[in-house]
């Protein structure tokens, strides 16, 4: 029963090998965006940027969206205010609520990050090939809605 | 500049693309070995079984490894040690570190991750075809070793 080494990594289970190049990719990302005007940005901060909606989220539906604490949501928006990438308002239908929306610059992030993206993505395509690299994508589009099927064995 | 949707799933990035499946995979592996014996762990949990050494390892470099600070992943270790997953001891190489080791009970919710982790991709390869599968882990390896490349455009 003992194991012997640390788990999913060396046993290269599905998980490990969907995490490894997601956190490489995550990892060249946040650098650029870092040298590129954005050092305030962690990888973490993605969990705000992945769910607020175009005219605002509150940060309840944030917390849930993103599986966290509301504190641990609040932590990070309360961050992303401070480095005006987010600013709160009273939530037009609950005045008790706080809606939390992406102002210019937070909108600025948005646009550069996906323009990084792309950029990483054609250095893929070159190194692995535009075929390898549509297959993968297409696998791992196959591979989510099979995961996410109730009947999957 | 103003995007149209909330970033990276709708746009369908690598990133996005990565995270969805490794998401579902986790939920699933996760509500499985609750159901099965082991309710306290939740998938961040997975930041120590991930990088602890079978001799045990050091809380400072468990931190290092899963890039939190040593406050969180004292925290994790706290309560993974409250619930008798891991025990602390005395670094042996430094009497005033803390080395983190797996009980039996840790050990025995590896084996039983690894085990679900199986059960999950014979579903997932009966589902899409095992070649397919293959061919996914296959990508996978190629665009992390590509990832992980300097030389990536």
């Amino acid at each position: 029963m003992v194991p012997s080494a640390p788990f999913p990594d060396q046993a290269r289970t599905l998980g490990a090998l969907l995490r490894a190049p997601y956190r490489k990719l995550a990892e060249r990302l946040y650098a650029g965006l870092a040298a590129g005007g954005f050092p305030e940005i962690r990888p973490a901060h993605s969990a705000v940027f992945r769910h607020i909606a175009p005219e605002g989220s509150r940060l309840t539906d944030l917390a849930e969206q993103a599986e966290l604490t509301k504190q641990s949501m609040a932590y990070l928006v309360g961050y992303l205010e401070e480095h005006g990438y987010v600013s709160l308002h009273p939530d037009p239908n609950d005045g008790r609520a706080k809606q939390v929306r992406l102002t210019r610059r937070g909108q600025a992030f948005i646009a550069a990050l996906l323009k990084a993206s792309a950029a990483v993505e054609d250095g893929l395509a070159a190194a692995l090939g535009a075929t390898k690299l549509k297959q993968l994508r297409d696998l791992l589009e196959q591979a989510d809605a099979a995961l996410a099927d109730d009947q999957l064995g």
